[in-house]
């Protein structure tokens, strides 16, 4: 290479061997799916064994055929959950590799199998099972997640702190109410989860290629033997289908962005110019150059990876568009953003969940913090609103004119003498500085889904009774 | 401009006037949203009514007051709807101008009417109203394009045509066939929408800035009023919430995909390579200079347009990422795409309606295209599978061979004579060959969902009755 | 409406009107490009001059046609500056509405000016000079901006504050420094806005419909009329392409994410937490319910509009994947999402300009803040490597052991008295402690684009030059 | 599981194991970034060795252990190509795992290696290296394809068929003059790719954490010994800056893109309704039930995969997206993406080279094509024009006319008898009908950059030297 970085004549040393391969070889590298689809295993004998029940129930194999391939089907899941099996990219994907080893293994019986059936419902299948497996896994985490928040809702119902909009100190609320914003958020991540789960829940098997079979096959049957509701009402739509994989990324990455909100918030509040809070130590690392530091990469980590669940759904999205009907070799690339979507969300929860269990807050920094920002503010305008009678603009306006005030002399809002008060705003009155007061104005808001502690450790309850209870 | 195009010294003919301006200028342009937040009137008003109700059923305000604010907003609502209001760029938002014309109509007791309340619940407020009104157009729109298509699929539940996978001839399937495929995307669709109007049909009013507040409201009695299920259950999460713009934009842009593949069909098909189909000539154009040309520009429109959709999720879910609770002004920003990607949907859907509802469908081209591609190959397939014993995977080499040996002879697969398809494989027989018929395929195909044009006929009559009738 | 918010029978408030619409009125809404395309006027009546002009040259045209053409289109442009030109739906988009108004004013010569052209490459020459011209007002912006950073950066040369590296302090820097890291990143979004412009200044007319023309046309005449480098080399790529509109957007997207970074830290330093600035008071505002607040408004929309900027990116690039040669109507759709960007953009860089000008610094809020986190940690490190010769991890290992100790005793890490250092590590010596004075830790950073005050200051002089006065 | 495949109590099938990790685990599994960084270790080997090589010749480091860590370096390179190195995940990544290897090979010396230097300017420096060569690689592929369709549109320069807009035909192009317009696409990607490597090559060694050291470093030098063209101007920029991946993603983005478009045109043109190409027989696959199918995947895959590299792109804009100064863990999400969309392009561009250089185009069937859609109805209005003076809005709109003419009698427009015609428009005479022959219509578009075959032999000999002598 030159000095400037510009290759010299001859190879590439990243890429340079690509440009002699004929186009067989680039298709071997383009065109498999098994280094990813292998994942689909599982489901793929799973689906089969049902497939071949139904078609002995029918009369479209035999028996023993049938007897034959479930076995051999069950060694072949064997093999590969015990790592013995040999994946051959020549098969290209999981259903050949699959149907190869049993034909090894079964003899012609095998060739039968794929009666009344195609890849293209067969690949349907196998990843709806899949996301159904996954919907299940993740709201297994979410619930874990809501549990800790509750938790620890629970433990700081009554902890002060700033609550903040636009990153200023706006009005006190307790560090448990805010962590119960979270538990709203998840819960309705969850409650979109459950909605995708029923709505594709449903069998495309029997769909063939694209439009049904001649065979007298029983749909009915193989949907409930897979625990689908019901099978596809169309056979074009089931092979040409990929919503769920859309729906589910589309949850995922709301999700994610939630995960991002609190994880920003972590990142804030460990740093010494919060200090309201620490993640265990073994979710941090330090720095290989500054001995002193201690980072939050866990939750820096979780913050980024909303825009790669994003970027999986920008893939599949922008795949699908413009597609006609019905299966697409564009499809095959629907898989892989599905996986890493997943893989970083069953990834990203339960590294949240750690962080909210093993966290520890400072009670008394946060505290210490509303000292700034005249937090108490809005509840002296709402004092003079309901106890003396003024119009809420006109209210809002005195107490403005006193933060100012305030503001002038550097002291807090509170601190200010009642006859300086009083020549802003004469309603004012000694019993109008209590509402000034930090816990005073925290206790105050009784409001429903309001921060009074009160309502918080009622909040907690209810979130418990509807989240880790009932269900989402 | 210099002949490069380069500027000369001086103005940017485009640009150019920004860089003169103060920062109170610059404000006065990035700020205020009045200019489309002004869609949100008549939500506005009627939170402010429901609000306001509420306040004096609580004896918060006066039934006077609360007299004069109602009749006061509602002659605030018809000056808008008049188009005689004038809207201030200076009081940034609708809620300002309304509040402020309120004023101007009713005195001092408009000050009463936030008592209890902030932009930030009222905002949120506003916009779930809107989305749900949206969601309700989206669900009707949707469902008259069903019905179009339902119609056609009725009308052409017989008419035969080439079923593509990968863009080449697979197996024959019916027009009606093909359509209802769409009917089930748009009917998950309108799931989507409903289960997505049922999880934000909560009420954030009463979460007030972001704690709640100290005055004695009834959440309850505002939302009823207002028509949501609930209150919102914690005040921090009802203002920083956007969940809902979200998960309408995922619906949107999901749906939109589907309009694209649709389009994208209707492109192919009114091309003369196909020629299946004509479109109503309003919903094409001309061109400027090819005299001949008649273009199918509302097909290329509203598949274009799923591009648009799937920008506008982008948008506001890269602006929510890393968001800091509770509200930052960043959510000013989801408007704009919420509004832009619901319009958007409401002209393409209508536009899609219109098209299948006036499209012609040339029976003669499908039935020819049906010659290309050996389409009923698979039937033979499956016919030495059902009738003469063979496993799939033989059968299913010996018919490729066959078709090979059509193509080396140019000629039809059902063309090739009897002996030589025996010296192929000898199970075939004449019988053999009426698997070969196009008709005879397509009304095989009887299994559930499939292809044939009996149970098209009955796809279509439960398509009716599940997403006309009974609602999705 | 029910109680629920279901809508009753009958017509939805919002969108309700929508559906009785035909065809004809459904189109009239989708079709037409007038609304947004009328911002093209300029460039389409420049470009008709020149094509007119280059037409009497190659003696297509007459002397007399192209005289009134060219005196007519002055009018037609007079008209739409002076908002006195009647703009017509029914005839599209600008390029009809300038010719019929054309056709008004001069008769049939009008009809002579389309010939040679048509509406595609016509679109393609309108849009890439309206793009030209926005790069240029791009690059006059961000100049304004670099010249605000580098100001400040100048007069902060020497100001102490802590540097970052996962929120957390890391090592102290200087604020001039920190600035100097945006004008390199502005400058390299001039860069690429410089790169994207003589990519593009290429021109589309001649290519006619999509094939070039049989008149005798002299493309490069036109092409240096409207400044451009040259006509574009290929018809059908003349019109198939899109390029400099996903360039541009790409350009837009990546300085829009820089400004949002830039903007999260404003937002964060105007926080109490850190107090490190204050922006411009009209550059903020108020709270309708807080009345301290002063929220960092103009910083957070700045922040927030990255998404949209984003957004429009992946909607031209997705409205693109997979369309065919050469025009489709798709690509109408390019034109809202870049409209949408530059204006965001070109409001929000301004935005920026007039933060960065008129930000205060409080030094003294910053240097306090050097006093959490043990700052110059690394710079004992760096003693012991440099003057004790220690390996830099053994060094390293020593100063984490010393941070310990000195959080045990909840003191700084300076505040360690000798002794208790050197029982972790002899070495250490009085002068080693002089490394942990903040100045000297600063001063010492001279390596190249080091935060030494001498460096930064030399830095901005440099900046200035680059930047400023030789172009990027 | 369940019949409703509802998971039973108990473990969650795929994902069950995740919740009983603590935190340890959960970290280890998010935080390491050695599976996916490995691939930098070439680039992290020669960077520490220029790294090194600096600190002997600046006295640094002492001669002798700039001989060990050069020639242990060398080693541990020898030993990952080898495919013998261990990697290790508790070394978190290839920085900590090459420098661990290091100490076991040359002990105590391997710690003075991170002398002034930190991981964040060492990851910095490896990802510009990686995206250097990836941008090298990829100018290579994109030259191989251009090649390709070079050498296809010289043998096709005269090949006749239609041209397409709206996907209806529109005039009569050569095969050559549309392959054409690819080159051109592709050459505006190299032009991308050049404009990012000449921007991202400056080096960001010698920022340390960020804010520089305090050593004796010479930066030029290390850059001059990397082929980079100078330092980084701003320690904390050289830090913070992944805005060489997001223009590397942008480019490959577009690319992409462009990719889309010709497969989309590859699959359209190999289905029997066009039959314009086949492509080689080892890019197509067959169907596992359909034995006629001959499915172009390698085209569909290629489409499919612009979708991914837009997501791509978006994941790292969103990840980066507000954050603030300077390194944040976040940013390790960068390569990922970037990997995979490196691979993903280097993949595609030599998929598409073997599919356009083995492409076989069937002239026959392009020129049957163009007897559709009235190609040459142009070529008569602009007849008008030239030879018999009418304003070609009056032309246009007389073949307007007789094409629907044409159509009422079902014949092509050069097949009206010239009595009908000259009824229609009486300036038509015998000649004007010459101007309909699709030869004479091709031939005629002799404009710069036009179809004329002899146009289309010396763009293809201009573009063989733009493109494959003279660089991009």
């Amino acid at each position: 290479m030159g000095q400037d970085g510009r290759k010299e004549a001859g190879v590439n040393p990243l890429w340079g061997g690509r440009f002699a391969e004929g186009p067989s070889a680039i298709m071997d590298r383009l065109n498999p799916s098994i280094d990813f689809d292998r994942r689909l295993a599982r489901q793929d004998v799973r689906g089969s064994q049902a497939h071949a029940a139904m078609l002995v129930a029918q009369g479209i194999l035999t028996p023993e055929d049938g007897r034959a391939i479930h076995a051999g089907l069950s060694t072949v899941l064997a093999e590969i959950e015990a790592g013995t099996f040999v994946f051959k990219r020549e098969l290209e994907d999981i259903h050949m590799n699959v149907e190869a080893r049993l034909a090894e293994l079964i003899g012609e019986a095998a060739g039968r199998l794929h009666t009344a059936r195609s890849r293209n419902d067969q690949v349907a299948t196998d990843v709806r099972l899949w996301v159904r497996d996954t919907l299940d896994g993740l709201d297994d985490a979410l619930k874990a997640l809501q549990a800790a928040l509750i938790d620890q809702a629970e433990r700081h119902a009554a902890t002060v702190m700033p609550g903040f909009t636009h990153l200023q100190p706006a009005q006190p609320v307790t560090f448990g109410h805010h962590l119960l914003a979270y538990v709203e958020m998840f819960g309705r991540d969850r409650g979109r989860a459950r909605d995708a789960r029923r709505r594709m829940n449903e069998c495309p098997l029997g769909a063939a290629a694209l439009a049904g079979t001649t065979f007298p096959i029983d749909r009915r049957a193989t949907a409930r033997a897979l625990g689908f509701d019901r099978p596809a009402a169309n056979s074009m739509d089931a092979v040409a289908d990929r919503d769920f994989v859309v729906e589910f990324l589309a949850v995922a990455a709301l999700a994610s962005v939630h995960l991002s909100r609190l994880a920003e918030e972590l990142v804030m509040w460990t740093s010494p110019a919060f200090g309201f809070v620490a993640v265990p130590e073994p979710l941090t690392t330090g720095s290989s150059i500054m001995p002193q530091k201690r980072n939050p990469d866990a939750a820096e980590l979780v913050r980024g990876k909303a825009g790669r669940v994003l970027g999986a759904l920008v893939a599949v999205a922008t795949m699908l568009k413009g597609l006609p009907m019905t299966f697409n070799k564009d499809m095959q690339d629907d898989k892989e953003p599905l996986f890493d979507a997943a893989d970083t969300l069953m990834l990203c929860v339960p590294a949240m969940t750690a962080m909210i269990a093993g966290l520890k807050a400072d009670a008394a920094a946060m505290r210490a913090a509303c000292a700034r920002g005249h937090l108490t503010a809005t509840d002296l305008a709402d004092w003079l609103v309901r106890e003396a009678g003024l119009p809420f603009r006109r209210a809002h306006h005195a107490v403005g004119s006193l933060v100012r005030l305030a503001e002038e002399r550097g002291v807090a809002l509170d601190a200010l003498p009642l006859d300086a008060m009083r020549a802003v705003e004469p309603a004012i009155t000694e019993k109008a500085r209590a509402a000034l007061a930090l816990d005073a104005a925290v206790a105050g808001r009784t409001s429903e889904g309001g921060t009074a502690p009160a309502r918080v450790a009622e909040a907690a309850r209810a979130a418990r009774r509807r989240f880790l209870e009932e269900g989402p």
